[in-house]
């Protein structure tokens, strides 16, 4: 069952990025070609099957082309991704099991692939099958989750100024709350607001999608320490080697595991409310801590 | 009258920037300390101006908040200046009589800071007060023209890609069409948008400010070879030196200001049928090509 959910909704995904991004014939060929490099590198669309099957729960059914918001969330997720992996921030050669953008392209094209993904994803959200009300809304909680205050941006800044700096608790929950849970949490919201939620409704999700964010991210930490780098597609040890604060090198790889499963009960408990048609986004908030890459 | 209209949309434009933007001490203080150092850098707030102006005309007086689509435009030019002037792709390091980002704040953080404006951008754009309607198609507007279609992005490409090939004048008003002239075209666009102007209205908009951008290059190409630094306010002499095709080094020096001129004549016939509201538009095309810097 889960194994299907999350087949389907990358399924879907796929189909609406291969639609929604330039072929990479089309000129200028070399920025489409690099843009597509990244997103077709086998990512789990995470981001896109929470948001799809956030909407699904809300609305009771798949919603006509939610797939557009979920390949728009999957851009936005891998323009931060290629911007993170160049040179002047994290370095790193290797993602999703193949050379990162800039190894590939060069620092330039990489620079500007990061960006035109971001400006196809705001394109493709102008345009999506809602009303003009309920997209604005979804642009306003997107654009904010990855901006510079409490978002995406913000936890790269504050991770970058952290490494070798003596880690707190307080600083290292900021940095995977803003840098990765406020991005999984628009994703859940802004599915919700796209089937046409209640705030209610929208509220539970938020608070949901920032604790099973935050688990994520803890796992994430927890798997660079205990995988090979062939096990996970990207560089494993990296955390450490930068000197990055993580969960596992503040509290042990035991106890990172037990926060990582306590947030995700919260996270359930969150959606009570929502009866028996919550119970795919249980099943999706479960295999968050006990996946392998 | 004209140095009148450039005063007032930059007062406008500023005191947005200065509202809608994180102050420098916001945590975390570094990224908007770079975001506001090239922002409040003496920009002439051109797109701003045209955008402010074109919404004027359309409306018959000033819009309320029209400003807040000003400085949204002007975040995104300045998001490309920034990653412009990255050592990957221009590698300047003046920038309107300043330091460019990267200089004072490191390369990591002058990537995070364009990306921060363009995603700070499109939240302006999602809150603007005019109906969701327009706001959509604004924010459609806008996205494609700093896109890698016949967009800002893909302009940057073709440039880049240019550098030691031979010029040919086909490719050289792509790049500038591209690069420069979409995004002018579309301050003007979605200015008339957000007065509610008819389809009619904003194709003549739309047609005006291609040919207004084109020229506006081509005088920036001339004024690289005619200027010293000093008198730019950035590194002049830099398009040959880093052998960019150019209008100058193509056609010489007389034979580009009158192509700049005969564009300006024919962005002016565009307007005709707006009447006496559009003088103000007028004249700005033509101090456009009459600037000295």
């Amino acid at each position: 069952m889960l194994q299907e959910t999350l087949e389907q909704g990358q399924a879907l995904t796929d189909s609406a990025l291969e639609r929604l991004l330039p072929l990479e014939t089309q000129p200028p060929a070399t920025i489409h070609q690099a843009m597509r490099h990244s997103i077709f590198a086998g990512g789990k669309r995470l981001r896109p099957v929470l948001c799809i099957e956030a909407a699904r729960m809300v609305a009771g059914s798949l919603p006509h082309n939610v797939e557009d918001l979920g390949a728009a969330l999957e851009m936005l997720h891998t323009y931060s991704l290629i911007h993170d992996d160049l040179p002047a921030l994290d370095n790193d050669d290797l993602r999703r099991g193949r050379p990162t953008c800039h190894k590939v392209f060069g620092d330039a094209m990489a620079i500007l692939a990061g960006d035109a993904l971001q400006t196809r994803a705001y394109e493709v959200l102008a345009r999506l099958d809602c009303p003009a009300e309920f997209r604005v809304r979804i642009i306003e909680e997107i654009a904010h989750a990855t901006g510079t205050i409490d978002g995406m941006i913000g936890g790269q800044v504050v991770d970058l100024e952290a490494e070798h700096t003596a880690p707190t608790a307080a600083m290292l929950e900021y940095i995977h709350r803003a840098k990765t849970a406020a991005l999984i949490a628009a994703s859940l919201v802004s599915g919700a607001l796209y089937a046409g939620a209640k705030d209610s409704e929208v509220e539970k999700l938020r608070a949901f999608g920032q604790s099973i964010g935050l688990a994520f991210q803890i796992v994430d930490d927890v798997l660079d320490v205990t995988q090979t780098s062939e096990q996970l597609g990207k560089t494993a040890g990296k955390d450490s080697a930068a000197q990055k604060i993580t969960y596992p090198a503040l509290f042990g790889i035991e106890e990172s595991a037990r926060k990582a499963d306590a947030l995700v009960s919260a996270a359930m408990a969150e959606l009570n409310g929502f009866g028996a048609p919550a119970e795919t986004l249980k099943d999706l908030a479960r295999y968050l801590v006990e996946r392998r890459k």
